[in-house]
């Protein structure tokens, strides 16, 4: 087993009606001057915003609002978060929201910290953060575990970027499985698709062996996919939105890389070349990739493509270790199919011309250093071949 | 699934040599004037303490040694070490050892932070504490999980009392699993009891579903079966030990009863009775007194018993449930010889008589302030019948 840290000091308050422990955690961690971050108009209509404020309120503690992050959040967003907070010297930022909600609070949460530099400039890879500003979110969608995470991505006109520091783990996330209920169909299975996978970078890996962290994996993996199922049939299934909403913490909060060379991570890179550029849900585009990305990589991973085919999607062996590796990516096609998902370009809406693919293949070398991987290690002549798989 | 919280703010680093980043971690931490508490020569011997202290004096870092702690640590090292401190201006308590210490540590830790209250209060359910020194720990025995938890128990002439505020979980813990590499095989296997029981305690509830605690929990606990039958064979086998370090970490800070109603935790206050009186080892005590306790209660919590024969114990059904859960207890049994633990009295080495069986099941019942248990609410007339049982 490889060493590791593991860090996660995240406070977690989970269940029906955490949102009223906002302002007493508020309280607890500092913030004295917040400022509510949130998306689009159903924050508002769901009453959960109402809800922070009035939590807020009780406890004394002051806020402004802003609204407006988008999926694939912007920077021109986060920019105009900074000004705001520095306008109204706030000290600690709310999240009220997902994944991207999230992301543009870390975003501006690190401008903050650091108002003599750009913030881009870490997400181009031209500096590290010395600092951030708190951040803490209430979760209004089980996808993207930025919630625990020490990730967050921001999209600079058509380049998406990452950038991943402990500095801005948050201090403590609300999780209210009763606020995910309206959720349309299609993005509580994204989510799900978005959590395994986040499981699955740190998986498939050519690095020792990792018992626990495998069973922990496996686990944590069977129990998404039994419950988006449960979802794409019954959405109100308060247990089963509890199940998923913990499990997008877990499979990104470092848990279950534990031993892991740090993950693959191709699917997420090449992914965020198609967000970037056709703005899709991050998670359906994830699902999209993975087929033709597990097929283009699965014999120079094989043990881990066979483990994964008999332990998490059931699968029984085959003749040949091969045979049962792609029974198992097959499985996963017909899971990713049965809750909704696309498995190619054409079933996420999209059809990249040739140049658009080398394009997208050129951009994530570049977010790359030029090449990344561990289950295959993937230069940008392999990136465009796995494009045009998708095709 | 019941709602939560989830504090694990500890900062893990796992892995060969992460001894020598004790003096970089203390200073990120803030310690400035150290205690370093530890148990027997063991620590000196194997050069561990050494190694410590190089890496703060090269961080500059000031420190003082304690050692002396046995295991069932006793009030009055506790005090002893908060004079220690006291003395020596010491800010951050460094526990180089087991269970044992880094308990003892926390309770010098309470004890130094209101230095106005007796530390006892707080193990006599006097008082809550309002505040506590930093802690850490170099782990030198995989078992207590008190690295990351946020419990600590101590023994005052023979009461064994706990005491659990998330003030005390540690800042950081480095886990080296070749530390562990030279203990002896008892010692090894009854760390795995006790890992695997803080997991049992918070499996065995009458409460609502909780399939990913549940999944997370039952892949630690067939991982540390596996790891302690491989350790009774070979005890140098590093990713052995290294599953069965980490795993320690997992069962007791939170994590497998996250959803879980707080636990049963009954047969661990059977245990301590034993613990305080007879000074046997708590893991090997905890699988003595676990049959015992499973077949008086397991009728009351059928479902979760029967889960457990098959998912964890590997059971084939039986014709009835109770079939299925008594084969499930058997199997236990078994796996327990085969690591060399002890089931009942005799073979964990004592004969209590009538008269101490009363005093201990009076006692135990003390301190779950009458009565206490989710698997089945015990009495003291319980605990009784149960001490009978293990004759």
């Amino acid at each position: 087993m490889l060493g590791f840290t593991y860090y996660t000091p995240t406070k977690v308050e989970f269940g029906k009606g955490a949102v009223e422990k906002v302002g007493a955690l508020m309280k607890q961690f500092g913030g004295t001057r917040v400022l509510i971050h949130y998306g689009g108009q159903s924050a508002v209509r769901s009453g959960v915003l109402d809800r922070v404020k009035k939590s807020l309120d009780e406890a004394g503690i002051f806020h402004v609002e802003l609204g407006g992050v988008v999926p694939n959040p912007h920077l021109a967003k986060v920019r105009e978060g900074i000004e705001l907070s520095k306008a109204n010297g706030v000290d600690f930022l709310l999240a009220v929201g997902g994944g991207s909600v999230i992301d543009s609070c870390k975003a501006i949460a690190y401008g903050l910290a650091e108002p003599e530099h750009d913030v881009w400039e870490l997400y181009a890879g031209q500096r590290k953060a010395k600092a951030c500003f708190p951040v803490a979110s209430v979760l209004t969608i089980a996808a993207a575990g930025s919630e625990m995470s020490n990730s967050c991505v921001i999209t600079n006109t058509d380049e998406k970027r990452a950038y991943d520091d402990d500095l801005a783990r948050p201090r403590f996330a609300i999780m209210d499985p009763e606020l995910t209920m309206t959720l349309p169909d299609y993005q509580t299975e994204a989510g799900c698709a978005d959590i395994m996978m986040h499981t699955m970078e740190r998986y498939f890996v050519n690095s020792g062996t990792m018992e626990l962290t495998d069973a922990l994996a496996e686990g944590l993996l069977r129990t998404v996919m039994h419950n988006a199922e449960v979802l794409h049939t019954d959405p109100h299934d308060y247990d089963a939105r509890a199940e998923v909403m913990w499990a997008s913490s877990l499979a990104h909060n470092g848990l279950t890389g534990c031993g892991s060379d740090g993950g693959d991570w191709m699917p997420h890179l090449l992914e965020h070349e198609m967000g970037g550029m056709f703005n899709v849900t991050h998670g359906a585009g994830l699902a999209a990739v993975w087929p033709s990305w597990a097929r283009y990589v699965y014999k120079n991973c094989l043990p881990r493509f066979v483990k994964y085919a008999v332990d998490v999607m059931a699968v029984t062996p085959g003749a040949t270790d091969e045979e049962t590796a792609l029974a198992g990516i097959a499985a996963m096609e017909e899971f990713y199919h049965r809750i909704g998902m696309p498995i190619n370009f054409k079933e996420l809406g999209i059809d990249p011309t040739d140049e658009q693919i080398a394009e997208m293949a050129a951009s994530c070398a570049r977010a790359c250093g030029g090449a990344k991987g561990s289950a295959k290690v993937l230069h940008q002549s392999d990136m465009e071949a796995i494009y045009k798989m998708l095709k």
